[in-house]
């Protein structure tokens, strides 16, 4: 296995330090001939269930990856991406999150004996701070925006390895396994909602199903609070992002928003945004149903209930991937 | 399908509101024939992982209960409690509970579309709480100690099905099912650690085993500020509870006391207490290895860790259920 850089086509070890080419393009992940990864070090990872369920007058299946080890989709990106680490003898690292990705990469390095620092914004709730040290990893804060924390983790990769969730094309190497997971639970799905902020489920998702053979419509949805894809997709001018309850997907910058928005033209999918008031609805719909998971998870609730309203019925095997657990709130 | 008095062997309906027999014994569950519940109300319980980790040098075997729907192992008996009750036509229970079975039951009779009511002592925490109310569950405080909760949904039991994770033996039909799947996992264990509370997990572990064939050695493991089972099964004096940080597991009068006693006493078994330092040493060495759980459920770590100290070497294949979810806290 070798990075790659998507502009100029460059190629870079995967144990190196370098987490994007000197010309400024990302990495994807080149692999010569059969190679795979060895999952030694484990957190107990399964096929979450797919539940079949009806809302809004329409069947759709969650995917219910909320129940993974750590709460959250991002074991998904962390065990492939840990278990290379640990192959590859490195045995410390850093990484930047405002939450899940942080907990997740902290879990599976401490079940691999790897030292990490785990770089987050000083705002970062309570609780999320509490699930990374408890895995036994160093928090360090940073003051201002999502981005300061990012930049921080990334001059510190100048000397450390970056376990990075968004640099990192080993994570995505793991998120594609949602992909393989439903079709062998359902066959392929016709339309996959996905919460959209810096891509890890949408880019693990166009990945895997593209490996797969068929590649499913993908409507990523995000926040009208915070919507830099919406606006790419749809040539619409920037906008200032305000806060939003759907904290895990706010992301003004991400740095592969080209890759997502070629991702969900390449599938013929389409973007949405929905408001709070929105995604509050759709996660008590969810409640009620028993299901609990983070606001975050609920926006592709309220993103297939606006296409229902809609009277949308070109749409027979919907699966909505719900990414991370309500008790972590 | 019958309740039968465990005391006096008179039989009751399942879907009647006696929750006890008339001359106080307690149910058990008889079969008649090859009945069994059908599981169309579900949130996607999965097998749960079996982990084998290395502890204070010697190995062990993790069941990830914690993973489950709701976060703990309680869903076992939720499930089939309320498929059960879904089928028989009941459309409103009752339950009691200080916090992971009410919090279980709550979201499957949200699935199956029955009300539900839950009687909690005024102390549980807030965390516990927002779970149950997520949900949709109609929450009822009650004053005072754990069991003056238990009495008030007792008395409105005699009007409302008492949907119960200790008196109903529907419950543990379905707990009972972590040692079907233990077996199926990695054959027969020698010994199965278990918290003990109320017992839902040492009874169902009890009789999933036995009618598997084989009984390991159950050890059950008490924190020593409330550990009326150990007091019991050594003839000690009762000693007056004291708080713990093993909050899910401090009950001061179980209900099926005998019933647990005996089951220890079958298994060749013993019953054991840890200190909250113990408790609290086990869980970070849970969280160092990534496991992220409930102090209650780590009291099965700090009994082993005192047994393998101790230098037992008659222990090959041992089982630590890991029972409730450290997010929950
Ligand atoms: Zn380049
Ligand atoms: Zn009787």
């Amino acid at each position: 296995m070798r990075f790659s850089c998507g502009r100029c086509g460059k190629s870079y070890p995967i144990d190196g330090l370098a987490y994007k080419c000197s010309c400024g393009g990302l990495f994807t992940l080149r692999k010569e001939g059969k190679e795979s990864v060895d999952l030694p070090v484990s957190l107990g990872e399964t096929n979450t269930p797919l539940l079949r369920k009806e809302i809004y007058g329409a069947r759709v299946y969650f995917k219910m990856d909320h129940q993974m080890p750590t709460g959250s989709f991002k074991d998904r990106g962390s065990v492939v991406l840990v278990n290379k680490l640990k192959e590859m003898g490195i045995g410390e690292v850093v990484e930047d999150s405002s939450g899940n990705a942080g907990a997740s990469i902290a879990a599976y390095c401490a079940a691999a004996g790897i030292k990490c620092h785990i770089y987050v914004p000083e705002s970062t709730p309570a609780a999320k701070l509490k699930q990374i040290s408890a895995y036994g990893a160093d928090i360090v804060k940073v003051p201002g925006p999502r981005e300061n924390a990012a930049k921080a983790a990334q001059e510190a990769a100048g000397k450390t390895y970056y376990a990075s969730h968004v640099y990192n094309p080993l994570f995505f190497e793991g998120t594609k396994s949602m992909a393989y997971e439903t079709y062998v639970q359902m066959g392929f799905p016709d339309t996959v909602f996905v919460p959209a902020g810096n891509g890890t489920m949408l880019i693990g998702a166009y990945i895997g199903f593209k490996e797969l053979g068929f590649l499913p419509r993908l409507i990523a949805v995000q926040s009208e609070n915070c919507c830099p894809l919406y606006n790419k997709f749809y040539d619409l001018p920037d906008a200032e992002p305000k806060p939003t309850i759907a904290e895990g997907i706010a992301i003004a910058h991400p740095p592969r928003l080209e890759e997502m928005a070629s991702a969900i033209r390449e599938s013929g999918g389409s973007v949405m945004t929905v408001s709070d008031d929105e995604i509050r609805a759709a996660n008590e719909t969810l409640r009620h149903m028993g299901i609990y998971v983070e606001d975050t998870s609920a926006v592709v609730v309220a993103g297939a209930r606006r296409h229902f309203k809609n009277g949308i019925n070109n749409m027979r095997k919907v699966v909505l991937p719900l990414t991370g657990s309500g008790l972590k709130t």
